[in-house]
């Protein structure tokens, strides 16, 4: 049975990091923009919680006027808090609600009596957070945005990839002569594996980006930076971007951590250009090995498939994005979710096996580490009450589990 | 016409940077455990949302196993926000929440259909946390822990002086033969004004405390430390802080900042050491000048009234903490407040001149100053919502206000 979905009152929440869209950086604000103006097209009643700067052709609602990350003088702690608990204040105005905002809506889901609610989980940052993860799935739907960055412990309903209008970038059909990273500078992102490949290839590598871990960035990359050979381009966005991710052989996506959806693999396949990226995480979902690019094991696969790139199709490329990671399939996907969340109206119990993998030790998660992270003692999310009787007194747990 | 409190069902809820009561340093968890230690002796049904490893004669209800602060495994974003969460999440079934956590659980009650509600105010850190006062003030009854320490855009309950168990300290009837310090080492709490009022008055001066501003340190006390006329003892607690209050002529409590309570005042007055300190702030709230301290308006002032401090009665000063910042005070207090929240529900609508005050400039506080805190372009705290007509886009609102 379907549900109609026209006039549901939708409240979607997005980040405040940046105004939804951002005008440059801005992953989960663009995705939660594509997503709301999808919806609002679909006939949604949609109302966009995000900064005041934000632009919609639907409804807006906001607390803070600007983006955190544009304006230093406005506390983020502060209006992230109050940004989500204005949504929550009036939850009972809404159908449903969409969660673009990570774990910290979890939180205030728990105390609200609230419509169905659905989150989408770009990534877990670092274990702890599974706690709030663990805690709210009493309370709200789960989507992921690969099949790979999943947890153990959590149902979801969906699946739901990330979508970009293909529109947005110019498809050029010729293939390139240089690979290209684009990418954080940071070891997980392999730029240093990007300049081994293209070494050893002896193919010119263009290096765009910004360098988010600077000790990294000056002893694993700089140090290979000639300008020809290797080029380092900064931060490059708008019309520059997309020609510089048109005009490659391919982009070289040699992360070490799984990468959970990684949009930068759909904008360059948008413009044509196929990838050689790792056989790990979410990459083996995006890119169909061989047609629109490799996905390589080893660099020493990587440096072996670099021949074979410019005889890949670049039509096939953009047709895959077309097909399957463009805003309108990604808005198809999210009213599956929608459908499936309003019939249940609430997260089933979650199977003996979800339950035993919430108590395994969180660290002990491929998508989950971070850079070294502490290993907690403690895991815990529920609430412990303890009553203290004949003037006793209560307290000191054993720690553990 | 008064309503019996015995029974009420009381949700306090503690921060949880250290287990209540802490061990060591943790002044909010301190009067936390006071105040939820005294209600359940005055017959309250109280349960106490704190660490697990607190220890309590009573309920206590926690989701983190330890302080955040004595555990770095433990993430301090994450638990806060489950323990805040947890709470709302069974607001129900308490007849009246008891905030002792500061702002962030405001955001949560907005969110919430719950009892009425009371927040200390411990003092404001910085002027953006204005803005989640302000929305909470339509959803939480205040306290203020002093008459100075208040915002011209709330409006209060009661002032509810933190109080203190007088017994803990050792009354010392005997005036000591130097001068204490006893504090953070930080510009605003003055150590550099006690060395000049020491030095001035030829009095031996102790300094106490843990250089929280390591540069001021360096510059403005180290170079000042001799052992002998300065002496620098470091962290000092239990016992020891003890005999080091007692033993004074007088605590030195010179601050620049306005001091919001100041703890430490108290602690020396039951030990019998009288104060002197600024007259601003609390101060000249807890210090009768004259009778257990001074307050002086120039450091020259306080050098004058040196050689008067050792004939001020010690037990004048004991006294006054007994009659007025004592646990029992402090919860006759708290129990007032209680009982007007009880009967009135939810917080009156705010005057025009509060709304005024809350629309006029924050940084404009002598309370709320910090370091240099940058001014904000923007102040806001209310849902804006804009709908777009005829395709039109929303977004881009004027700055300001």
């Amino acid at each position: 049975m379907s549900v109609s979905l026209t006039g549901c009152r939708l409240a979607l929440l997005a980040p405040i990091a940046w105004p939804t869209p951002p005008s440059g950086y801005g992953p989960w604000e663009q995705i939660a923009f594509n997503i709301a103006d999808g919806m609002r097209r679909r006939g949604l009643d949609v109302t966009l919680f995000a900064t005041g700067d934000s632009t919609f052709s639907g409804r807006l609602a906001s607390v803070v006027p600007a983006g955190t990350n544009e304006d230093p003088t406005l506390n983020a702690d502060v209006y992230t808090a109050l940004h989500i608990g204005r949504l929550f204040e009036r939850a009972a105005d809404f159908d449903l609600i969409h969660n673009g905002f990570d774990w910290k809506p979890l939180t205030y889901a728990l105390a609200t009596v609230a419509p169905p609610m659905i989150t989408t989980i770009h990534g877990f940052s670092s274990p702890p957070i599974l706690a709030a993860y663990y805690a709210g799935a009493a309370r709200s739907f789960y989507c992921s945005i690969s099949d790979a960055d999943r947890d153990p412990g959590l149902d979801y309903l969906a699946t739901t990839y990330n979508g970009i209008d293909p529109e947005a970038f110019t498809f050029v059909d010729r293939a390139g002569d240089y690979l290209l990273f684009f990418g954080r500078f940071h070891p997980e992102k392999g730029a240093h594996l990007a300049i081994e490949i293209a070494r050893r290839a002896g193919v010119r590598l263009k290096l765009a980006g910004i360098p988010h871990d600077e000790a990294y960035f000056r002893t694993a990359v700089e140090p290979h930076i000639d300008g020809d050979a290797v080029q380092f381009l900064g931060h490059v966005r708008g019309p520059a971007r997309d020609e510089l991710l048109g005009g490659a052989l391919a982009l070289v996506h040699m992360t070490t951590r799984p990468e959970r959806f990684g949009l930068t693999l759909i904008e360059a396949m948008a413009c044509g250009t196929p990838v050689l990226g790792a056989a790990t995480g979410s990459v083996p979902e995006i890119v169909v090995d061989g047609v629109t690019g490799f996905t390589c094991a080893t660099v020493t696969d990587a440096v072996a498939r670099v021949p074979e790139l410019a005889a890949l199709s670049r039509a096939a490329c953009r047709e895959r994005v077309v097909t399957a990671f463009s805003t309108e399939r990604m808005v198809d996907r999210y009213l599956g979710a929608y459908r499936s969340a309003l019939a249940l109206r609430t997260p089933p119990a979650p199977s003996p096996e979800r339950l035993a993998a919430r108590r395994h030790d969180w660290w002990d998660r491929p998508m989950a580490y971070t850079d070294d992270p502490p290993h907690a003692a403690h895991q815990s999310f529920e609430l412990t009450i303890r009553e203290a009787h004949d003037d006793s007194v209560v307290g000191k747990p054993p720690t553990g589990s």
